[in-house]
C-alpha cells in the first residue's frame, strides 16, 4: 500500500497466535533465557506461578504477523497488475507495554491501528505512518501495545 | 544483585557483538523477513543501499548481553556464598530507537545505566529499576537505544 491509502482510524486484525509451552521455551533459550521463561519447575516456583512468555517474543510475533499480513497484500495486488509501496524501516516505538503474562495455551489476536499520516520533510517520496499495534488475549483483554513509526512509500 | 546495590549514574558494559551478514540474514528471516533484512540483491536496491539487521535483532543481542551479564554476576557471587536478587521480567519500554542502520561487518558495544531505582507499592520486597539501554558502533556512535524498566529483589 501507498502512503496515501492510510487513513488515520484505519484498524487492521493481522492474524492470531497460539504460544504452546515449546514454543516459549524455544524462543527465550535463544533471546530471553531467563527461568520463568524457560524452565517450567523454576517458573512455578517464581511469582508468576508458572511459565510466561518473553516479552520480546510476543513482540516478535506482532512483527512476524505485520510482514505476512504485507507480503499477502503485495501478492493480491501483483495479481491484480496493481503496485505496492514500500515500507522502511522502522525509525523507534514508545510506550511498549505488556500489561498481563502470555502463558501457554494463550492465544492472542494481532492487531494494527492508524494514528497519523505525514509526508517524510527529510526522504522524498516517502512519508511516516504512526501506528498503535497491540494484542489482545482469548478473554478480549488487552496485554500488549506499543507506538511505532515506519516509513511509507508515497505515490507521488 | 539487590534492589540497595544499584544506584542511579550506574553504567556498565554488557559486551560486544559482531554482526556478520550470515547471522543479519538468519535472524531476519525467522522474525523479521523484509527485503533489506534477507536478500544482499533486494538490498542493494533499497534506500539503504546494502543489507542492514532488523531493529529487532539489535535489540536482541542487547537483551541476550543483559541475561548473560546477570548470570555470570550470579554465578560469581554463588561461588563466593553470596545471595542474588532476583529479576522480574520488564514491564515496558518507551523510546526505542534505531538511530543509524547495523550492517554486516559492524561490531556494537551494549551497555546500560540506571537512571532510578525505586520500591514498588505493589510488590513488597520488589523494587522497579529505570534504566536506559544503548548500543554504540566501531566508531563510537550511538545507534540504539530505549528506556527500560525491571522488577529488582530487594533485600529487606
Amino acid at each position: 500500500m501507498f502512503l496515501e491509502e492510510f487513513h488515520p482510524g484505519d484498524r487492521v486484525i493481522l492474524g492470531n497466535y497460539h504460544f504452546t509451552a515449546e514454543d516459549i521455551i524455544t524462543f527465550a533459550s535463544a533471546h530471553d533465557p531467563q527461568p520463568f521463561h524457560i524452565d517450567p519447575e523454576a517458573a512455578k516456583r517464581s511469582h508468576f506461578k508458572g511459565l510466561i512468555a518473553s516479552g520480546w517474543h510476543t513482540a516478535a510475533i506482532w512483527m512476524r504477523l505485520n510482514v505476512e499480513y504485507m507480503q499477502e497484500l503485495a501478492a493480491m495486488r501483483a495479481a491484480k497488475g496493481e503496485a505496492m509501496g514500500r515500507l522502511g524501516p522502522s525509525p523507534g516505538f514508545t510506550n511498549m507495554r505488556w500489561t498481563k503474562p502470555v502463558r501457554p495455551g494463550d492465544v492472542l489476536t494481532y492487531g494494527v491501528e492508524v494514528l497519523e499520516v505525514r509526508r517524510s520533510e527529510r526522504r522524498p517520496g516517502w512519508g511516516i505512518l504512526h501506528h498503535r499495534g497491540f494484542a489482545t488475549n482469548q478473554d478480549n483483554e488487552e496485554i500488549f501495545s506499543f507506538f511505532g513509526k515506519v516509513f511509507v512509500e508515497s505515490r507521488g
